[in-house]
């Protein structure tokens, strides 16, 4: 029978078994043995996907039994599977009624990368972020047990949450609370010793003796506790439970005594270990029960399991040789820049540290790391902690620079505004990833740390109009210790500007005029300059005289360029990379506070819009934001009153 | 040797030996039996003086013997004690040159009730917020290592932290950073089974076991590994180690296994085992270690000893009696008012429930959890897991209300941009203690809360103007299905108004207007609304003609009656009690981007100011910040360019 989802083109994978496969409840028809076979059509599906779209692969084929088994042991959507950080989601993606779209994934109008509850029913709790999943099921199974009245009926909460997300406060809160509780919780712990970077703290130590250990423990006494929870049918079956058991052992005291049973560590990857435990918890889990399984990043595929990051995210590729259809980058990325412009400073100034939060490779601190390996820090999936960190640091009398990604910065919010803030220390903030972000989607937007940090009395806020700039910024943080300072820059390659040698510190508080003009001012912050200058290019030809500048600080405001753009001209628009209550709210209180907009001035603040951008190219997700070159010049037009060309500038 | 710190007042306890302490470095002339004394002098001054000032009592008690302990082993400040939030170190301050000051705690320009960096060189990282000493006892220990120049210069770093602050995420983000690092680091867990309200969780199942359990250990092998820590003088001091030991035993295998040498647990009131532990671990340790020290809150006055919240907090009283001198209460507080609305609601809804993060006194849930045991959550200090659950429970099918202080939100803001927000999920924020707090000073102000929110997609955002109002938004969250909503409200009593029996849900988006004028108008978000109507008489008295509204909403705007009150007014002025970035940004932007600006308006916005506002009385906070009557009344004027009366209008 074959299925409308299935292609016959010569590089997509033989599938017979899982063509059959429309939702979860499919899956009951096959025999343990066949659930094999299925696991292994998945693997090659998924596989095939990743070829094709891009994305996250490491993380989904260490999941590939699991997957299978969770969905024929248990009832989704009535029970809550839950995935942590989910990009490992795409195997579970396609048993759920999504294979017919699962090669639109992390495109315009596709299928999220991530799990989304508009999406499907399926994805009972979105996620895209680390260690969320314990609490959310912990939510779901609290709701259940008081009546609550979900869409798709309540029955077990699943969390899986991998190693690399259970070193985060986050997740120790949430089994603390669920341990206190008591209800009926299933977590499950997908070790693979490898978030994204190899994972990092003693937690990670423990786990690892946890199953070097495994084999001296008293397997009797694991034996007699296990098989006590075993239904009726595995206990007759004993020489099946038997062999269960081979892989089990009882241990897992640190979650014992956070109030779990433990049961593992067991073969993440052998079905004949996952299904009997999965049943046999199901049957039987009265509390919260936690399922430590061992599976390998990238399992099945030899180009991401013999690759130094699992193949944790790839570009498309080709599926024999593995080798990625990257398009070459004419400029370095800003991450890049950040990272070599770091080293430059640390190269002389041996107070320089850094401090990342489980992403040495995102942040480029992966560079720094080898050079200065005693002055790199990384702290785990722990910005709280990290923050607070670079805080110690740095009233100990270094200069730590904490590199955090815009999004991953909000959960340490507290720590930069009681830690650092408060106290006026001077923390650097390297602050990646700052507006849309592409592929990724909504979840990883940096939106709101302009508007969250320029509000903190003390702080000094940047932002990178390229990537010369973004060098002079590290420059400028290195150089700064009267207090807190962060600079931001996006996603993805630079301008292609030149380089200087070095980087210059910044007057602080002082911005640049781009070009001069006398009827309209385009004042940016970030990286829409280069938008904001051939905006005001298309208006010149239009015979409307712009000035364009560069405001480098939201904090402080440059208050003499901006009272002198709004004095000298008949129009001022702002223009940011996000969320109102940043930049342009800053510089309409100081306008207000002047007095300025008594006299009438067209003002306007170009941000981020009112919703939340789904994934899509950079280029769509700007326009979808309004914030192209076009949207600027139309901007522009609409403030003068200009509907056609209007030659009186 | 009269010390002028000393006071012969009959009231004042007599303190020989402590009137001989000017600073840590002084405890070093007395033997082992005389600190004992200079103990009981210290419990006597700090009685005295929270019973003068009001403050916080119990903490501070249960570490007189810690805090003589600590300093008289250690040398501050060059050794940093950092103790975790810091309310139980007015013992500290004692002993740390500030005791002519002790007097002025929490007042206008006197000490501050916490640790303060800017204070004294003796506070190397100040707190107020929980469990974020050992992040930066850590980050002086790599800083030390790292040879970083501290102005105190480098020894010990040590971290004072209680059971409940342990059960915050951030604190177990840093052991397991602690104990991948392995630097020489002391933690010292004060346990008194008590944070502010009896500790919840797992964790304190545990501590509460190790210490259950200690008896039974094996001490033989606690003294063979505690004997081999000690320096020489204590094991050929043979029958004192072995005493000391009496109360140790090893255990704590939960910090063991992440990378911590365990010590304990010892008696916190025994200088007797106090002082040879810290000696023995000053001398000998090398890695992060551990000692878990048992005390009780509020030891040594019985008054605090017998209260249910062991003497948390205190309002000045009568030494002798322990009875409190507050003044009679006029209205009924906000905190009150908010918990009976959330229990008439849930009278009638089994949908509500209700989630706080170890403040259940402070947000009113206690009242709630007595009414309601199974809908009420104390998650621990835990906001990021606390924030996370609420949404869990709201795709749950609940209807949970997030009940946190503005300030403590902060710590899980990630969860409600990415775990509410982003998903859209019905949960409730009940956001107490916004604005400005008084005693408590700059870190326990709520600043922000409107800016960090009122920019994410699909919130709704409410300020109540008085307790009525809270009634209604409390009605109006709960009939909320369609996403998130917030309401926030300030500490202490209601305005005095008429109480509804009913709360009445309000029309999303939508204010009111308080009286009709003609030349200002004045547009109120939250509590101001009071001063904004003296302000609005008193104008009125002078001949100016003024509008006030309430505009209830920050999100969404009532965008009709912002551009009207634009329209029809000469000037606008809005009032709130929160950072720039918050409802008047959000009012500019409206403004802006209809061209309100183009034709001249006279619009000011009225914010907190850009600085960190230290404790004093309300009315005095208010007036630095300028946001009383008279500062609106002067806003207006000046706006209007009015130097003296006008009658124009």
């Amino acid at each position: 029978m074959p299925d409308t989802t299935s292609d016959t083109r010569p590089n997509r994978p033989e599938t017979p078994l899982l063509d059959r496969v429309h939702n979860p409840a499919d899956l009951k028809q096959f025999s343990d043995a066949e659930l094999k076979r299925v696991a292994q059509e998945l693997r090659e599906e998924t596989i095939s996907t990743v070829s094709e779209t891009g994305g996250h692969l490491g993380a989904g084929l260490g999941v590939i039994e699991l997957t299978v088994a969770l969905h024929s042991v248990f009832d989704a959507p009535r029970d809550k599977i839950i995935w942590d950080v989910s990009h490992q989601c795409y195997p579970h993606k396609i048993l759920t009624g999504r294979r017919d779209r699962i090669r639109t994934l992390r495109q315009k109008d596709g299928l999220s990368g991530f799990t989304k509850r508009s999406e499907s029913p399926y994805d009972p709790f979105g996620a895209a972020h680390s260690s969320t999943s314990i609490s959310a099921a912990l939510g779901f199974a609290v709701a259940r047990d008081l009546g609550g009245a979900c869409d798709t009926g309540h029955g077990d909460a699943i969390a899986v949450i991998g190693d690399g997300a259970m070193s985060a406060g986050m997740a120790f809160e949430a089994l603390n609370n669920a341990g206190h509780l008591k209800k009926r919780l299933i977590v499950i712990l997908n070790d693979n010793e490898m978030s994204i970077a190899p994972p990092t703290g003693a937690l990670s130590s423990y786990l690892t003796r946890l199953y070097a250990e495994a084999p001296f423990h008293d397997l009797k006494a694991a034996a007699k506790g296990a098989v006590s929870l075993l239904p009726e049918p595995f206990r007759e079956g004993a020489k099946r439970a038997k062999e269960m058991l081979k892989g089990m052992a009882v241990g897992g005291t640190l979650f014992e005594e956070l109030g779990f049973s433990y049961l593992g560590p067991i073969d993440g990857h052998d079905l004949d270990q996952l299904l009997p435990v999965l049943r046999t918890v199901k049957a039987r889990a009265t509390g919260p029960i936690l399922i430590h399984a061992l599976t390998r990043k990238g399992k099945g595929y030899s180009h991401a399991e013999h690759a130094a990051d699992k193949g944790h995210a790839r570009a498309k590729f080709d599926v024999v040789t593995g080798e990625q259809k990257k398009s070459p980058s004419n400029a370095p990325s800003y991450t890049k820049v950040f990272a070599e412009a770091l080293m430059q400073e640390a190269a002389e100034d041996s107070r320089i540290c850094a401090v990342t939060a489980a992403m040495p490779d995102g942040t480029g601190l992966d560079l720094f790391a080898e050079r200065y390996p005693s002055r790199c820090f990384d702290v785990g999936i722990a910005e709280q902690h990290g923050v607070t960190f670079s805080a110690g640091l740095a009233a100990g009398g270094m200069r730590p620079f904490c590199a955090m990604y815009s999004t991953f910065l909000q959960r340490g919010y507290d720590q930069v505004v009681h830690d650092v803030a408060i106290q006026r220390l001077p923390v650097r903030f390297a602050i990646d990833r700052a507006g849309l972000v592409g592929a990724d989607g909504a979840t990883h937007a940096g939106s709101y740390d302009v508007a969250y940090l320029s509000n903190l009395p003390g702080f000094v806020v940047m932002a990178a109009a390229d990537e010369a700039e973004l060098k002079h910024m590290v420059a400028t943080a290195a150089a700064h210790d009267e207090g807190p300072i962060a600079f931001r820059y996006p996603r993805g390659e630079g301008e292609g500007v030149e380089m200087p040698v070095r980087g210059v510190p910044l007057q602080i508080g002082v911005g640049r005029v781009m070009r001069e003009g006398t009827r309209v001012a385009i004042l940016s912050f970030g990286t829409r300059l280069g938008e904001s200058i051939k905006a005001a290019e298309a208006l010149e030809a239009r015979g409307v005289s712009v000035t364009v500048a560069d405001a480098r600080f939201a904090k402080p405001l440059d208050r003499d360029l901006v009272l002198r753009l709004a004095r000298e001209h008949e129009a001022l628009i702002t223009v940011e990379e996000g969320a109102v209550g940043g930049f342009g709210s800053h510089v309409a209180q100081l306008l207000a506070e002047e007095g300025v907009f008594d006299r009438g001035l067209k003002y306007r603040s170009m941000v981020l819009p009112d919703i939340f951008i789904d994934q899509a190219s950079p280029r769509d997700m700007y326009a979808v934001a309004q914030l192209n070159a076009e949207d600027i010049e139309a901007k522009v037009l609409s403030a003068l009153g200009v509907e056609r060309l209007d030659k009186r500038a």
